[in-house]
């Protein structure tokens, strides 16, 4: 096993970093400096804090600080991608750190990509959270559905799904009537069984019908679109019977285990952090 | 056959008028003063003004004019509803002046609305432009699909269609590569086919992805991005060898007649204006 480390989860809007020792977290930070927090030029002193802080130990980050809106383009490893393809192809911007690059598929006339979920998607099968060949689930604004085979990343695809219900929220038609709270209520439930026809284009308008006709209660939409959304989302990727492994835990845990178990799936929820730390140390012991 | 009338298809952004004299349209005028610009407590004077540039003849008005946000609500007949159910309940905000009601559907635990669109779908068929039993398409920014049945509006459903393209457009991740002029070209023909994959929400991810990985050129992503939708809107009402006919003109014609042969239907484009004056005469015939 190599010696401590700084690991860093360096998102759009968040960023938090493990100080990792023997694969131990001894200490953790959390704070919103997500890459769009720093200004142009900004990264090198960025940096230079967050391992002042931690003993100038060296680091290893991963997420969007490896993009073209970050700090250094990490580039992509094409799936089929186990740890040591990843750990195989870091990037160093500078002496003692590295960038963890992204995942891209691109066949069949289809492309995805994916940076920063790899980690915990690798973590989740290294660390036996989750089986060397299973199908898991990071949820969010884009929802990352992973195929994992003999513990690799063999095939993912991205659901614009909690994108797309902030934006109809914000700035559609039937944005003022999705005020209520959004939980895993026998509302959201309806919204996933109604995905069930296929036809998303069309309930989304019958949530402005059903208010016109008074027949959905005020405030009630907003679970309904999201149950509409997530059940969207679960059936173009699970059947009866699947076994999902969730990256995920408050409400999004709960809103997807729901939809899961709504389209005749099974959710496994699964320690996110735990899977990103079991991720990172793995490929900083296997970097070359 | 009544007298001479005024016919106004008076929608939300714009509004048409026609002067009607034995069924044959003698003048016509169309400005932009739709509901939105029309201030509260301003519909009589428009109207007064309508009418007095026009003889002072009494008026039949179609369209948003008639919801909760124009000048008086007209309420909606329920589907099955034919011209005579339609004209059985034309609402009268002041002397001289009538407003025809929407038409509402509400079973199975679906709604659905539409207000103004049914003159026309009534009138193509009664006109004979559309079969008296067809399924009829309006598209638009709420796409309009009707099941015509013994030349009535049997039922119907409508999709956000529309809505959606000018959403993602303005607010979305993928907005930014939307750039390019949409045309019915083979971009607009490689969406449609990709809404066979029937996965829209990661369909729309992966035109960022392609764009990562620099596999669309620049500006084609608006013409693929609306092929996407309208394919996945027809896919969801139509099936092989099924007719549409069509009421649309211009590239809303052109998009959804490529859309509808790409999924295995045919179109047949239908004359709105035509249409929309052959109901409203038909409903002013029959008016009590």
């Amino acid at each position: 096993m190599s010696g401590p480390f700084i690991a860093v989860d360096w998102g759009t809007t968040n960023r938090r970093a493990y100080l990792i020792e023997q694969g131990e977290v001894v200490a953790t930070e959390r704070d919103d400096m997500g890459i769009l927090s720093v200004p142009a030029g900004c990264f090198p002193a960025a940096v230079a804090d967050l391992r002042a802080r931690h003993g100038g130990l060296p680091m290893l980050l991963a997420g969007m600080v490896g993009s073209n809106r970050g700090w250094h383009d990490a580039g992509y490893v094409a799936a089929p991608a186990g740890i040591a393809q990843v750990a195989a192809r870091l990037v160093s911007p500078e002496d003692g750190v590295a960038i963890v690059p992204g995942v891209c598929r691109d066949s069949d006339g289809r492309q995805d990509v994916m940076r920063g979920e790899e980690v915990q998607l690798l973590g989740a099968v290294a660390a036996g959270l989750a089986p060397a060949d299973a199908l898991l689930c990071q949820p969010g604004t884009h929802a990352k559905w992973a195929a994992m085979k003999d513990g690799a990343l063999a095939d993912f695809s991205t659901a614009m799904t909690g994108e797309m219900f902030a934006m109809l929220k914000a700035h559609s038609l039937i944005g003022a009537e999705m005020t209520g709270e959004v939980d895993a209520d026998d509302e959201f439930v309806r919204g996933v069984e109604a995905s069930g026809d296929n036809d998303l284009l069309a309930a989304l308008f019958g949530v402005r019908a059903a208010s016109v006709l008074g027949k959905r209660a005020p405030g009630a939409a907003a679970a309904y679109v999201s149950g509409l959304l997530l059940g969207t989302d679960c059936r173009a990727r699970i059947g009866a019977g699947q076994t999902v492994h969730l990256l995920a835990d408050g409400l999004l845990a709960r809103l997807y285990s729901a939809a899961i178990a709504t389209v005749g799936g099974e959710a496994v929820v699964v320690d996110s952090h735990a899977s990103f730390v079991a991720g990172i140390t793995r490929i900083w012991d296997m970097k070359a």
